[in-house]
């Protein structure tokens, strides 16, 4: 943000509920339980939270988690469209808001009950009508693109056919990710890592994809409490500094595979991004110690690792391969199993994992972490952050 | 905003379509119309956008908005709930991006078929799902509160009871809005002034309100550009500083009556933007020369002129009585109309008109304007403005 908010705010709480496929309650009720995780992680009160931001598609009203948590009024909320791309822009309009005085201290949630409840994964026709969002896939269903999963297909072919890869490519992002998880006493697959052949042999969801290459449904919640670093120093738990913060779109933007694009293989939304983190930062690539690279579909991790300059285009299958993602490797990504092996809370949990790694507590601990990316939903309009060490 | 952003931007174009009840045209088209029109009356062009901000019940998605227009990418896109509650908190996010440095031009929108299209002052069960906000309206369906309008006639009838007033206090608004529409060539009732028996003898359609208590229904669009007040001194147009800026709720909060509190005949959440305006642009009720307040329903014109002190709580009737609100008023109020007599954009069109008012371009001109409080929905999570003359 053009140096405006730079490590003026942080991330000082981080709350979460159980991730599962059936929580058995409702998505109100996940909001508040996590929501107050993440207060009383940082030792404060609803009385002290004047902020909501997060998701247009949470079905939980910012005033009907005020009314159920006792938050007495509220000076600032905010959504964001897109699906899972809202998750780093939900933070970066609470940074904004804290920089600019709007409100004092803003949360950041997502809960959904997204296996049990409304899968949408799903077929487009058995959804209920989710808003203008809903209008993007309907485009497709005429052509028989119905999931979001085969218009993620559309970019993954492409991507394979342009730069001469294969799905082997993909599987060893699920492998290394899932081997992550395997350690997480919070996933849903700990202690069940996979190999490339359970990849290779899993079935095909929209081909190229494979099951393995999908994320998972989850039900679930996660909270982010923000406030001003001032504020931070005073708090209990070592801060995570938002260093930079930012939301981007791309024209022609559309979901999962820009169609009207020249090329549909790349993923400019995230360059968008990327360019604008770096630029108000003044870090680059090489400053970054471990990323949490969004993972719906493994073939967007790729993309991913392209547009924020880790590696060259189409060059992210060899990065992976050669154990860049991994605990050991020059970029230890999605420690906490990202959304393959952890869960599918829309990304937030990813940046709660960002969080943990900084304070050092990752049950994939990485020593001498300093600046970690964050990225949120690909090939939607999406958003990113720079989070550092104080 | 606590100062921080108190004059550092501003609005520096205003555009909008025909207001009219039937567009014959989409509300995409009507969308890409009004920004066309803000774009051109600062001598921008869309190259020049790279934040959109606004209501989450419009179905113009920012992306086929920037599809559209060519606007090539977005860094910054945000939406607020809750209906016409979300107008001047558009403006506000603009605010806080472009003072963050999330971006550099802000266009803020909001264009609708709300009478050729879906009208949502109709029956909830008419209605297609909108979202979150419908849960809301459809706790009151059991008890047979069906529309908008019924759940506002709690809070009128509540009002009346509690400070022994009439419904020709309601009937007094729309008298003096519509006199201000009379005199405006792209109001909707231009040269239709109004007398206060036209008012008595309009229909009940919820009782206590009548027709004439209630806001049009209108097909059209509005949308606004903001940018930093140091760009805005290099601009054609005279800018409207945004002085302050800021979104209220207060607990427990519901939409147009809010039944679980002790008196249902205050609107705290207008308390809430009120306190933080004046707050952060130290200044005070006196200061203001004159008023944009929101009008879906007369009788919250009162409710929110005491809520921002222009008078004591259940004066507000004497006050419109006493004239203030007319052009030689203390207080010329909805010098376009309003929404009674202009157009229901929900809300946009009076912030443009506030502009028009600081730019000495109002139909309805008064002299010696610095500072104008502008009002977005009532009686649901809202927002506010201060705007300035530079």
């Amino acid at each position: 943000m053009n140096g405006g908010i730079g490590d003026r705010t942080a991330i000082v709480g981080i709350g979460a509920t159980e991730f599962s496929k059936d929580s058995g309650r409702s998505e109100l009720r996940l909001a508040v339980e996590c929501i107050k995780a993440a207060l009383d992680d940082c030792g404060l009160t609803p009385a002290d939270v004047t902020g909501l931001a997060g998701f247009s598609m949470d079905t939980n009203l910012e005033i009907e988690v005020a009314n159920n948590l006792g938050i007495p009024e509220l000076t600032f909320f905010s959504r964001i469209e897109y699906g899972g791309g809202a998750g780093c822009g939900g933070v970066a309009q609470a940074a904004l808001a804290v920089a600019g005085g709007a409100a004092d201290v803003v949360v950041c949630y997502r809960a959904l009950n997204e296996r049990s409840g409304h899968r949408f994964g799903a077929d487009i026709s058995l959804q209920p009508v989710s808003g203008p969002m809903m209008a993007l896939m309907a485009y497709g269903a005429p052509c028989g693109l119905m999931t979001a999963g085969q218009f993620a297909a559309m970019y993954a072919s492409r991507y394979l056919h342009q730069y001469g890869r294969t799905t082997d490519d993909f599987g060893r992002v699920s492998v290394t990710f899932r081997e992550h998880a395997a350690n997480n006493p919070n996933a849903f697959f700990r202690d069940k890592p996979i190999t490339l052949d359970d990849h290779r042999n899993s079935r095909l969801i929209a081909e190229p994809l494979r099951m393995l290459d999908c994320c998972q449904e989850s039900d679930g919640g996660v909270a982010l409490v923000i406030t001003s670093a001032e504020r931070a120093r005073e708090m209990p738990r070592r801060p995570a500094l938002i260093r930079a913060a930012a939301q981007g779109a791309a024209t022609p933007q559309g979901a999962m595979t820009s169609f009207y694009r020249d090329d549909i293989a790349t993923l400019p939304e995230s360059g968008v991004v990327a360019r604008k983190l770096y630029g108000s930062s003044g870090l680059g690539p090489k400053d970054i110690d471990a990323a949490i690279i969004y993972d719906h579909f493994t073939p967007y991790v790729l993309g991913q690792l392209e547009e924020f300059g880790f590696c060259g285009r189409g060059e992210a299958g060899d990065f992976v391969a050669d154990g860049h993602l991994g605990l050991g490797g020059s970029l230890p990504t999605n420690t906490n199993g990202g959304q393959l092996g952890e869960a599918y809370i829309h990304g937030m949990n990813g940046i709660a994992e960002a969080v943990r790694l900084l304070r050092g507590e990752s049950c994939n601990q990485v020593a001498d972490i300093a600046n970690i990316v964050v990225t949120s939903g690909a090939a939607v309009p999406t958003s990113g952050l720079i989070l550092a060490a104080p």
